[in-house]
């Protein structure tokens, strides 16, 4: 673990969902005022999720390193720390973190009725090669 | 600002209901699917807000430097880099940086209605000294 990380790494996922490597620290459950999923995700180089939709949609907020934002039919975006995206609802997408570089946020991720996302396939490897081209 | 920092600093706190210099970077506006505030918060030494309520709410993270959080009628918490808070609805408190150590927190403040925080009265010199004996 980096020496100066916010917050502890937490659990590796192994859900299915993710390629590479990928760590969710829970930070808060959802409640009666917070109608959301709040965690940290850390991605090691290569890591990111699978493409997948938010019903309610979800907020990141990039804390250290530098990855990558995508929707679908869109050129993906650099995000990196400070960066904070607003991802609407039922829009699919993926993020993580690029071949060379780790990259951890916050996430908000908010029910509708009693989903928070929707998975869908995993990101190609030539899909990812191609975000990553210089 | 510090070199290290995740956000800028924003605008200081000049409304009134601050002690001291704070310091706000609005991250998020409220929307459709976000019912709350996002923001990031930095106190100075010796910087806090005014006790207060929220009607639906708040959830603190602190990602720098070191605290309090203080409920009406309890003694002060000490927060630090890396604690989550989950301040219930209607509950009169206040936080802050220390008297010699600097603060920063992202805020989650949920609406309730148009209403997101009810401002009281300041943290008197001596109920902030009081905290900070050691």
């Amino acid at each position: 673990m980096e020496t100066n990380a916010i917050f502890p790494k937490g659990d590796k996922l192994t859900n299915g969902y993710f390629t590479g490597d990928a760590f969710l620290k829970v930070l808060l459950a959802r409640d009666k005022n917070s109608d959301f999923l709040l965690g940290n995700v850390t991605f090691e180089p290569g890591g990111r999720t699978n493409w997948h939709t938010h019903p309610k949609g979800q907020v990141l907020i990039v804390i250290e390193g530098e990855g990558f934002y995508q929707e679908k039919g869109k050129p993906a975006q650099v995000i990196k720390k400070g960066d904070v995206i607003n991802i609407p609802e039922n829009t699919e997408h993926w993020h993580g973190a690029s071949a060379r570089t780790e990259m951890t946020h916050i996430a908000i991720t908010h029910f509708k009725d009693d989903v928070n996302v929707v998975w869908l396939h995993p990101v190609s490897e030539q899909e990812y090669e191609e975000v990553n081209k210089p």
